[in-house]
Order: structure tokens, then C-alpha cells, then sequence
């Protein structure tokens, strides 16, 4: 026998047991109902895009984090003769918004305008391993293209909170800001306008390193120190939640621009009343999202359940335009799937509540003495599947009664036994050990 | 602007549009009640697998076709250094069974025993692309592990025509074989034991290439000429599709290992009177199947629909062991699910039969006149969706004749304006183009 093969996953990815399986189609379909109610559709893009396309896309870190594709045959030759640079020309996307625009791009004439698209699937970043943090997970997105109003923004924070309170999340926090008033804090402090990415980089990590931390980044990255000083002046206020959106519009005004405070004001106020229950909406100036895309409206949701988002999106008005030609308004709202099944994952009795079997069925092993008694196994087992209930052949072992446990273990509700030609006698699985 | 980025997907991979995904999302959540009826649960293994294990896999021709990733940072330099052999160590990857015989051995301690899986996911091959075959597709498969009985292959058999059947696929044929009796095929004409792979891989084309072909492909691997002649007289008879089963084992049984003929005739007995309406199982002692790591039975679907087989599987009971140290009985049966969307994509009305919206649920576009009618319409809206209708907020265009025909057009079943604070009124869409 050859040499044995390891077996474990590759790092930092990670096989998922039946029972997270389970939690986590639930999930799925009760937040692709929701979505589904409000008129979005799910589209699909392959796994795969051009290198071209991910590096050119304004992905911010993420662009570093590519798994790339070995070019094959001839191709792979000459990239190896040629002194090993361009050794790949795909890669696994690192996000489903990227190839949602080129997707939009490709296919815009076949589709509806508005598209109204939801997007579930794997995305793939190089990370260093950590708990809770994977190499491959799966995004949850809406997005709307073609729609340059407020509606949008409107509409996808209000699916995205009903989706999250559907599936029994409470205290949701929307925060909302936009990237047109972050550009004019930058220009305030002095921070030129080729710079101002480098600032959001930093400021983005106020979370994580504190003001202190923000205001080191800013220095190391050679930001000019009046800037950095009349910065270090204004956090305060922008710290202070309280603070409203009309003192700082007040504040600002003179600097132009007033279209972001409009909107702004607009989305707090008309989302505010239609929320679900216990979850509010609020205007966070601090708020700045990583990816470097965003051309307006910003959000995201925390959860008191979890310590950062579960979700985040916004507008991004000229992503498309560069593949396409011509700009097409684009916004849209990301829920984090691995943190909210984290969530869900901790709740007592969750999977049992989110099952979506039909109420009632039960889940049965149907115990076969031996090969001879599979005919009549197979009539019976159907009869009992007429009914809704869920039914599995298992050849009986010679120790039933650990059987019996271990098939408890792994979720049945029931057993089933035959005697002779009469109908199968099903009896509830109690533990014994 | 920089240079305009190609918008196509990736050579011999595809964008899905919406109408689409909602085909597969409902074929698929029918193939998932059928199964899960039957005791099988889900399970996900990650896309990635290492190279090793993809590449020690008796994956035939498939291990060609794999899509390697790039090794990166320190790795990748010395991979270069050392002159670029070994410059991968990860792949996409080319089944789902090589990866369920890792997650198995990796998992067996926390699974069901035995495991009753279902796996449905996306697989990728650098083949030559052509009409109906991408580099990337899905897989539907449903595998039992720890079972050595033909009560798998009676299972796995009846909830995959099952499935089929419920989606409407009629005339289905079961055809079944068994490597073993093959391989006694193969020793009676004297080929070899160590070229039986070969054998079996010019035998499995004989479908497409003919038995020319076949004896062609065998002189050319360089076989025994007395084995290829023996072989030339015996292949008549086993193309004869109604020889029986009895008489081959009558006419091969000197050769030894009844086993095969036993569980062969089992399987035909016991399936043929549980098999739905209109779809029948026979004997096909022609019956290959490509891969390398099949043991025993050996099986797949043909539907009238398609010229090719549309479901195929069968007995490994060896492959899991090359992980574990310890062989673990597996068999299982794959859905080619693009094949199956094909034949169901061409069906008419098949959209609207397979959704699996609730019954009589109107698609509605709500239109609005402005920002300002937002919060009207989305109480509106919310109206709707309480009694089970989906409903998008559209901004009303200019030309709203053409805008209803287009709504019409991507599916919408009816439009809704808003009159002051009065109840949204429905109307159907008619076209009027």
C-alpha cells in the first residue's frame, strides 16, 4: 500500500458535519424567502474570474489574498521560460461583487433592469488561519443595479433586518454613513485627495486599534502632520454616537456637497418606522467599510450577539462602468454567513426551530434483519414516506441497543421493526445509556 | 479610465441567469426532499483539496484535468528556485466521492455509521469546452459508506429514480454491471491483470467509438493479440442486450466468484417490481463506467430525453481504506445535474411547474412615482407579502407601457400602484407589444 494520505482538510478550510449542514440550508432558504418576497433573484457566476479582472477592481486587501490558478500545457511553458512572473491567469474570487459587476456588464441586455440579484455562494481569500476566520466561506448578497434613488438603499436594509429577525436575531443596530462625507472630513483635516484611500485604510481600523492606533497608522503611512493633527481634533466628535446627523451636516455644510447629507437624512428617516421590532437605525460618522469600490451610502448591522458585523454593504455608482463603458448605479448589502451561523449555531434548539421539515415528521430507522427481508422493507418504508416521515433502511446489528442510542445521537426520532407481512411497528428512540 | 476589462466568465465557464438558477434551485430542492426521505443528510467537504490526495485518487482521465493553485509567498519562491516542478500544491476539486472518502477517514468518529450522505456542489475539469460541457458544474450525489450489502445499491438506485421520476423524467433505464464479472471478462480472453485497467478503459468507449474502435484502442495499447482475438469473438455477445444474466453466468461460471452473479441477480430482482412507473432495470454486461476505483457493482441511468447516461455510480469499497488503513464498504450513485437541467430546461412550462413558490403567489412590480410615495409603498408592499405574494418596488419610467412589457417580459405576473393612502391596486400584466 502506498504511503497514507493525509486527511485533513487544507488549511484553513473546514468540512461541515450534517447537523451545521442542516442549520445552514435553513438559514438559506428562510433569508432567499425573504429576499425572494421582495422581488430579488438569485444569479450565479463560476467560482473562477480572470486574474485581470480581480487585480484591476479597487478590492482593497483582498487583492492580495488571491488564490491563483496554474496556467496549463504551452501556456504554463511559456510563462516558465519567460522567468516564472505570470504563471497564472485565474483566480477564486475573493468576493461576489466583483464578478457580480462583470457579470452585469456581460449579460445586462438579457436581464432585468432594475436587476435585482441575490448571490449565495463560496469566496475564497488567502488569509492567516484564525478561530472563526476561514479561507473558504460563503457570502450572502443583494444588490440592486440601474437604480440610482435612495430606494435601494432603503430596500436592502430592510430585507437584509427582516432576513436577520426572521431567523430570531434581536437588538439589530443598523449603522449607516457615506463615503461623499468621509471624503469631506479628509478634505477638512487636509489629507489630499490622491491620499484619501491610504485614510480610509486607517481610519477604517478605529474598531480594532483605537484612536491612538488610527492616528500611529496615519503617521506611519506619511500622512502630513497638520492633517493628522486637525484630525486628531475632530475624532471626538465623530466618536460620540449621539451626535446627529444635522450638527454635523451644520458643522460641514460650508465644505459643499449637500446631496450626501440629504440622502443620508432621507434613509434614517424613512427606514426608522418600517424596521422590525428592537432593531433600530442610526448614523455613524466613524463608519467606513474596507473596500475601496464605495462611491456613497455605507451600512452595516451589528448584533449585541456577536462583536462585529454580521453584515455590511453600499453604494458602488462606477464599478460597473469601468467594464461596461457607461456608469450604472449599483448598491449593495452583504450578510456575513459564517458569523451568523455562528450565532444561530449557539442558540439553544436552534436547528430543531429552523428545520424546515414538515411539522411533525419524524425521522425513522427502519432496522432490516438481513438482505432476505428487504422487499418487504422497502413497502413498508414507502408507506411510512406517504405520510411525510422520513425514513432510513439500516441493517440491524447484533449490539441493537447501542445502535439504538447512536441512531438517538444522530437525530432519530424513531425505530422501526417488521414481523412477518404485518405493517412496520414504529416506536420512539429513548436513550438508554 | 484604464483599458476596458473583458467581461466574458473564464474559457468553458458560464454565467447562470435567473430563470435558470430558479430551474436548478427547484430540481435540486426536489432531489433533496426525495433523498432526505430516505434517511441520506447533507454534507460539504471544502472545493479545494490537496494535490496529493486529488492526484492518489484512481480518478482516471479526471486527474489530468485538474485545475492546480498556486503555491504562494516563501513556497512559491523555492518551488521557482528549484525549478518550477512543484508549483502547486492545492486543487479544484474533479468529483465529489474522492472528497467524501477524505471527509470519512477525517470524520468517521463524529458521522452516523453508517453514513448516508448527499452531496450537491460544483466540480471542476480543464476540459476541451464544448456545447454542453463546462469546466465548471455540478455534481448531485448520494453515497452510503460502512455498508457492504446490496441493501445500498438497492437504495441508492430506487431514491435516484425516485428523484427522477418526480421531476417529471419518464422511460428511465437502469442498466447494472459488476467490475468483478468484467474482470473475469477480461481474465477469460487473457488479458492480463496489471493492463486491466487499460482494458477496461478502451471497453468502456465502446458507446461512442464502436467495437472497431474499441479493438482498435486495444491493439494500439500494445495488448496480446490472442487476448484482443477472444475478446473480438465474445464482445457480440455481451452487446446482445437481452442475453440474460443467467446465461452469462452459466457460460462464465467455471471461471470462479459467484459472489458477483449473486448480488448481481439480487439487485435485478429486488429493484425491478419497486422502480416508479414506466422505468425498468436490466443487465448490461457492456457497462464500465470510466473511473478506476470501482470494486463491484456498477451502475447508471439513461433517460429516452438524452443520448448519453444521465446518473452513474457504483460499489468502491476499497477507496476509503487507501486513507483510513482500514477498508470501509461505500458505494454510491451521481445525478449529472447539467444533463438533468437540459432536459428539463427544455420542457415546456417547466419554470413554472418546478417553482416552488406557494401556490398561486403573484409576482408583483410595485410602482413608484417618486422618493417621496417610499413609505406608502412599502407598507403597501408589506400588505402584499403578508398574504404570499413577491413583491419588488420598481420607480415608474417615462415610457411605462414598454417598462410593464419589460416587468412581463423577466416574469412578473402583475403591477401595483399606489392611488393617496388607499391599498395598492393589482392589475395583471398583458402584454401589448
Amino acid at each position: 500500500m502506498a504511503e497514507r494520505l493525509p486527511t485533513a482538510p487544507p488549511r484553513g478550510m473546514r468540512d461541515v458535519l450534517p447537523d451545521e449542514v442542516e442549520l445552514r440550508d435553513a438559514a438559506t432558504q428562510a433569508i432567499v424567502r425573504v429576499y425572494r418576497s421582495h422581488g430579488f433573484r438569485r444569479i450565479e457566476t463560476p467560482a473562477l474570474e480572470s486574474l485581470r479582472l480581480l487585480l484591476g477592481s479597487d478590492g482593497g486587501e483582498n487583492e492580495k489574498l488571491i488564490f491563483k490558478v496554474l496556467k496549463r500545457g504551452e501556456d504554463l511553458e511559456a510563462a516558465l521560460a519567460g522567468g516564472g512572473r505570470e504563471l497564472a491567469d485565474l483566480g477564486l474570487r475573493f468576493d461576489l461583487t466583483v464578478p457580480l459587476a462583470r457579470y452585469y456588464a456581460e449579460n445586462h441586455a438579457r436581464l432585468p433592469d432594475p436587476l435585482k440579484a441575490i448571490q449565495i455562494g463560496p469566496v475564497w481569500r488567502a488569509e492567516r488561519p484564525q478561530k472563526g476566520r476561514y479561507r473558504q466561506f460563503t457570502q450572502c448578497d443583494i444588490d440592486v443595479l440601474g437604480v440610482g434613488s435612495i430606494v435601494s438603499e432603503v430596500e436592502l436594509i430592510l430585507a437584509t433586518c427582516e432576513a436577520l429577525a426572521g431567523l430570531g436575531l434581536t437588538g439589530l443596530a443598523v449603522r449607516v454613513n457615506d463615503r461623499r462625507l468621509l471624503g469631506l472630513i479628509a478634505r477638512h483635516c487636509g489629507f489630499t485627495d490622491d491620499r484619501q484611500a491610504s485614510f480610509f485604510i486607517a481610519f477604517d481600523k478605529l474598531d480594532k486599534v483605537g484612536a491612538e492606533g488610527v492616528l500611529g497608522d496615519l503617521r506611519e503611512a506619511g500622512h502630513e502632520a497638520a492633517a493628522i493633527v486637525r484630525f486628531e481634533a475632530l475624532l471626538p466628535v465623530l466618536q460620540k454616537r449621539e451626535m446627529s446627523l444635522e450638527s454635523l451636516a451644520q458643522a460641514l455644510r460650508a465644505a459643499g456637497e449637500p446631496a450626501a447629507f440629504e440622502s443620508l437624512a432621507s434613509i434614517l428617516r424613512i427606514v426608522a418606522p418600517e424596521l422590525p421590532d428592537g432593531a433600530r437605525v442610526e448614523f455613524d460618522p466613524t463608519l467606513v467599510r474596507g473596500m475601496g469600490y464605495y462611491t456613497g451610502t455605507i451600512f452595516e448591522i451589528v448584533s449585541p450577539s456577536f462583536p462585529s458585523s454580521i453584515a455590511g454593504g453600499g453604494r458602488y455608482d462606477r464599478m460597473v462602468g469601468r467594464l461596461l463603458g457607461r456608469d450604472v448605479p449599483a448598491c449593495g448589502f452583504s450578510i456575513g454567513f459564517e458569523r451568523l451561523i455562528a450565532i444561530l449555531g449557539e442558540r439553544e434548539g436552534a436547528r430543531v426551530t429552523l428545520l424546515p421539515a414538515r411539522e411533525g415528521a419524524r425521522r425513522i430507522a427502519l432496522l432490516l434483519e438481513d438482505e432476505a427481508a428487504l422487499a418487504g422493507a422497502l413497502s413498508a418504508a414507502r408507506a411510512l414516506r406517504a405520510k411525510g416521515d422520513l425514513v432510513s433502511l439500516e441493517l440491524r446489528r447484533k449490539n441493537t441497543r447501542k445502535q439504538l442510542d447512536d441512531l438517538k445521537a444522530h437525530g432519530f426520532s424513531d425505530y422501526a421493526t417488521l414481523e412477518g407481512g404485518a405493517p412496520a411497528v414504529v416506536k420512539p428512540l429513548r436513550q438508554t445509556g
